[in-house]
This record gives structure tokens, C-alpha cells and sequence, in this order.
């Protein structure tokens, strides 16, 4: 509502240094403060002329309503706590997401990263309910099923992006990776490659068992299987993907594909393959998990890649929870679909397309 | 406040379905109102078992201050605003330094995504201004001077970190680069290194011209000085850091250091020694930028970096912030110093120590 500096106009002048109030506001549009309060909410029947010049006069002499007071007369604050389980690069765009859908309605969110501590989680959620937000959203970093927070009687919504929990009255988001592996091996399958290996990390969290399984499942609807001396666990590095590559190659060099648990994992392969003198994609097609850019773009070749498109599992986190906030009730999973991603390593025109693409790295 | 649902005391239960009011925790410890608020708000002549009983009946009964009526009485919300220029993987540091120094003293963060557009920028500065934050932090991600933010008559505190401002009134925080760049020249030429080059990013940001004039500067003191021709300006991408390696090595064979101007870049360079068959750090050494542990430990050798600190510069940005809202007047711009990550491509004992590193990838 404020004007930048440059444009201030006059009549700003005559209140340097002080905050002016909806008294000053109404005395300046020559109005009640009855009236000018309906003006600015929206409120009443007033003339169109009125309204706007009201509206008018709170910018130029750069009127702020009072959120607090607001707050209390309206019941809601307009605000939404957001708790995170960690801070990490690959959970950027599922806070973008986030943070755009709810600006675009104009409330302000709160940011708890929780340090994945339960008892830090804890204390932000009770600093979160004793600021009356109007919602809550729990954003985890992985698919394992997490325990429901308690909000107590308090009836705030909650909205669980990405870690599901196991309340059946929750709502939870969560990327459908199962989609994404699909996607990923059919692509596999339709560019005619039939003996598939997988290296990928440890099995402690669900997704690693599960994209195993729905590789196995894909597979198996066209007779097909990986036997388990082509499948790999090891830690997420990309010194894991390298190391796997030589040991599954050593073994047998009869494979057509590799489809990776991560990105990082397959930037490793990429390279143990170059070295190798084995060529990428036309002897051996790599896809990896994630669409981190940073790395696909800069892997030789360029990565093919699930993408869990979290920029828009973000936003419908934040939708979903203003629905809420506005009295729909809602509750269940619901799993997002993926979106493959492709570049050279598996499935683009070769050496055509990465060159020119504009990297996204921003790293002065 | 509120204990877990585990470990919720009978006394809840009396409870269940019904938001806790000081009235009830009142009730329940066999004290007046007066003497409730007292005990709760740490004022007043009470005796410290008194204060004790009711702070655990408060807790038991899962009491919750009302946090908007507590502004309103106290003349502050102990909420601080943090607007950022960007959300990039590179300064979650200093996000989770801030949010660590502001959780401790019980403030809440409002996170506001200015996505590099000065109009989003002041509308969150204007949503923050109408809920009455206490202080504001700024968050850049580069060295350039930005123009300052305009709180009007509101006196609301403000810092700004990593990216200063030019008003001299103002309180900057920003990494020291000269002085990283100053370590990382002064340990190559305590290795011997002496004939070096510098591949770096696009000049149109200060941090590129700022660090190689560094450089110049750190070995004009030994009568040192890299010519033009092996100083390569270029993209940030690996693909850049790359082939600045072979067109440096095509024309002049006794370079014994690369100085890059990212962990990116370096992760290139390295790449293409390996490639051509140069050994680093043995025939060429290579220092990176940034310290981004993903890239720096992944690459072979692990890549020495310099680390700009930025945890510590978000802490610093948070407690001084909570100073001037607790009424210290501060200002000027405080360049806080780096660190030299010594690993192999640089000085560290070679292929002794990255391999048992606990790399901090998080890439499920």
C-alpha cells in the first residue's frame, strides 16, 4: 500500500514520522471513520467514488490497517506455519509451491524447521497454536508414513506435504514415485531395452523398496525381471553409483540400462561408464530419479529423470489448506503424478539437445 | 508446552474436546487470576513454588498463551520478517542461521520470497509492516550493493545479510571474500605454487572482479602476478569450468594452480585434468569457492573450497537483530571472515581423506 519513495505524493509530507491512522485517513478523505473503515474493508453500501477515493487517500498518505487488531475482530490471522522436517536443497520448489500459493491470497507464513528433532517440532507447533494461525502445513522429505501432530482442541487444519502420516483424517500430498519409476521403465522398454540393472540407496526408507518393486512390476507385465545380482544398494553418493557401475559391469556386460535411485547416484554411473569407454545412452541408457538440474544438467550425458514436480505438489498444499481454512473439510492421500524428464542419457536426439540449454545453476 | 500425547497426565483429560483458558489453569492450581498471570509471565512477588505449581498445571492442561492478545498488551509480536532475494540451495545456511538464533529467543520467522522482483518485495514488506513485526532481515545472495528497504515512520529495526545496502545508517552483514580469496591464495603459495590461473563466472557481478583483483593483489606482494591470458571469465556451469581447462592447457603447460570461482567451475576443472591425464593436486592444484559439500566432496580429487560461513553470518544477522528490537542502535557494513576447507585437490595428505568423509548428501 505504500508508494515507493520517489512517488511519494504531497499530502505525505504533513505526517513525516508519524504513523498516520485510520483518523488520519478519514479526516483527509473529508469521511466518518464509520465510513471510512467500510471503505477500506470492503464493507457496506458505499458509492464506487467514495470507496476510491478512501482507498486512494490511505495510499498516498501510506495507511497500514492494523493486522493484529484485525486479527481479533475477524477471528483469522492470515497466517499459516509451515514445519519442516529439514532444510535441504531437493525441498525448494515444494516451498516455493507453497509460499506462492498462499501469498497470491495474501497471508504470511510462518517457517519452523524442525532439524528433524521431535522436540523442536513440538515447540514450533506450540508456537504456531499459541499465534492463532489459521493452518498448518507439515512438509517431510521422503515417503515414509510419519506420525500425525496434535493439534489438540484447537481444530487448526493441517495439510501434510510430501511424508504422509497414518491419521485417516488427514490430508496428506505425496509424489506418486510409483508413477515416476513406471514412467521411467516404460520409456526404458518402448527404446527397446530389455536387460535393466538398478543401483540405488539404502532399503531403511520406503522409497527404495518401492521403486525396486514397481520395476519389477512394470517389467514383469512384459515377462521381464532384473535377477538380484543387478540390483545394488549402497549410499547416496555419487562415489556409490561410480563404484556400482564397475562392479555390475565386471560381472556382466550384457546390460542394456541402468535405472538409478537418484540423480546423484547416476552422475556417478555416467562417469564410471565414459571411463569405462562404454558409450552412454547407445550401449547403455541411463535415467535417474529427482530432476535435480544442477547435476542432470551438468552429467555427461545429460541426465533422463523422474521429476516429482514438488513446485506444484507445493502449491496444491497450499490451496488445499485455504480450502480448509474456509471450512471444506478434507482428508486422505492422494499421490501426485511424476513427469520424465528427457535428455540425452536416455531417449533425446544424442549430442543435440544440452548445449544449448540454459542451465539453471546460480552459484556466483 | 503441551507434552506429548504419550505422556499426557490425567488432569487433561478433564479437558479433552476444550481450548485451556487461564481461567482453568487458575482453577486447577487453587490460585486467583492475578496470581495465575503473575506466575505465568514471570512478574510479581511469588513465592517459587507458587510460580512452579502453576507453570506445571499450565503445562499439564496444555494451556497456550493467547499470543495475539499478548501483543497487544506487551507492544510486540515477537514475529521477524525475512525477505529473501531468492530461495537458493546456496543460502539455506544462512536461512537455518538465522531461524536458529531467532527460534532460540522464541521469535517466530515470517519467510517472504521476493523471487528477484522488487514489486513482490514491497508487498511482503508491506504485508509485514501491517502485522507488526518487530525487526526485518533481507537476504541477498551476492556481494552487489542493493537499494535499501523503506519501513517508513514505523522504526522497525532491519539487517541486511549477505547482499548491503548504501544507506550509512544501516546495519550490513556480508561475507568477507576478499579475505577468502586471501586464504586460498596464500595456501597455494605455501604449496610452491606460483604460476597460476583463475577460471571464474560472468564479470557483471562484483564477487568476480572483487576476487581476482584479490588475487592480484595477494601475489603482487610476492612480485607475483597472473597475466590476462590465464585469467577466463565464462558461465557458471561445469561445462565452462571444463573446457576453460583445455583451452588454458593447449596454450601454456606450466600452470601449477587453478583458482576457480566456484565449487561448480572446479568440479569441471578437475574433470578435464583427469581427462587429459594431469594430475591434481601433484602437476595442478585447484582451489574452489563456496565450499558446497555436495559438489566439493563428490568431485575427484575432493575439492579444496573456500567457505563463506554462512550459518554463522545468518546467527550474527539474527542476534543482532534481536539487539536493535531490544533497543541497541546498530549500523555499518561488518564483512565477517571465511574459512579454507582444505581436501585433496589442494594440500590435503592425497587420497587419505575424503573417502571416510561422512558426505552430507540427503538425495533420497
Amino acid at each position: 500500500m505504500r508508494t515507493p519513495s520517489s512517488k511519494k505524493p504531497p499530502v505525505e509530507q504533513q505526517l513525516t514520522g508519524v504513523v498516520p491512522t485510520i483518523h488520519d485517513v478519514a479526516r483527509a478523505a473529508g469521511v466518518s471513520i464509520g465510513t471510512c473503515s467500510k471503505a477500506l474493508n470492503g464493507k457496506g453500501n458505499l458509492s464506487v467514488e467514495t470507496r476510491e477515493r478512501v482507498r486512494l487517500v490511505a495510499e498516498q498518505l501510506g495507511f497500514r490497517p492494523n493486522g493484529l487488531a484485525q486479527s481479533l475482530v475477524w477471528g483469522r490471522t492470515f497466517t499459516v506455519g509451515l514445519i519442516l522436517s529439514a532444510f535441504r536443497k531437493r525441498i525448494i520448489p515444494l516451498l516455493t509451491g507453497i509460499e506462492d500459493a498462499l501469498a497470491t491470497a495474501r497471508f504470511s507464513v510462518f517457517l519452523c524447521d524442525a532439524h528433524d528433532d521431535s522436540d523442536r517440532e513440538q515447540q514450533h507447533l506450540n508456537a504456531l497454536l499459541s499465534r492463532h494461525v489459521d493452518g498448518i502445513i507439515i512438509v517431510g522429505r521422503h515417503l515414509d508414513v510419519r506420525p500425525p501432530i496434535d493439534v489438540g482442541a484447537t481444530g487448526v487444519p493441517v495439510v501434510y506435504a510430501y511424508s504422509p502420516t497414518d491419521d485417516p483424517n488427514a490430508l496428506c500430498l505425496t509424489p506418486d514415485e510409483p508413477h515416476g519409476t513406471r514412467l521411467a521403465i516404460e520409456h526404458l522398454l518402448r527404446l527397446g531395452r530389455r536387460r535393466l540393472a538398478h543401483i540405488s540407496g539404502p532399503t531403511a526408507h520406503i522409497a527404495v523398496p518401492l521403486r525396486e518393486a514397481t520395476m519389477q512390476q512394470v517389467l514383469a507385465e512384459r515377462g521381464l525381471h532384473v535377477p538380484p545380482e543387478r540390483v545394488l544398494h549402497g549410499p547416496w553418493q555419487e562415489r556409490w553409483g561410480y563404484a556400482a557401475t564397475n562392479r555390475l559391469l565386471d560381472q556382466d556386460s550384457s546390460i542394456e540400462a541402468i535405472f538409478c535411485g537418484s540423480d546423484v547416484l547416476a552422475r556417478g554411473v555416467v562417469d564410471a561408464l565414459r571411463e569405462r569407454g562404454v558409450r552412454a545412452p547407445q550401449d547403455i541408457a541411463v535415467v535417474g530419479f529427482h530432476n535435480m538440474r544442477g547435476i542432470a544438467n551438468a552429467a555427461r550425458p545429460a541426465l533422463t529423470t523422474v521429476d516429482a514436480q514438488l513446485h506444484e505438489l507445493g502449491r496444491q498444499a497450499g490451496t488445499n489448506l485455504l480450502d480448509m481454512i474456509n471450512g471444506q473439510r478434507k482428508s486422505g492421500v492422494f499421490r501426485l503424478p511424476c513427469q520424465l524428464v528427457i535428455r540425452e542419457s536416455c531417449g533425446a536426439a544424442v549430442a543435440s539437445q544440452t548445449h544449448q540449454q540454459a542451465i539453471e545453476y546460480d552459484d556466483l
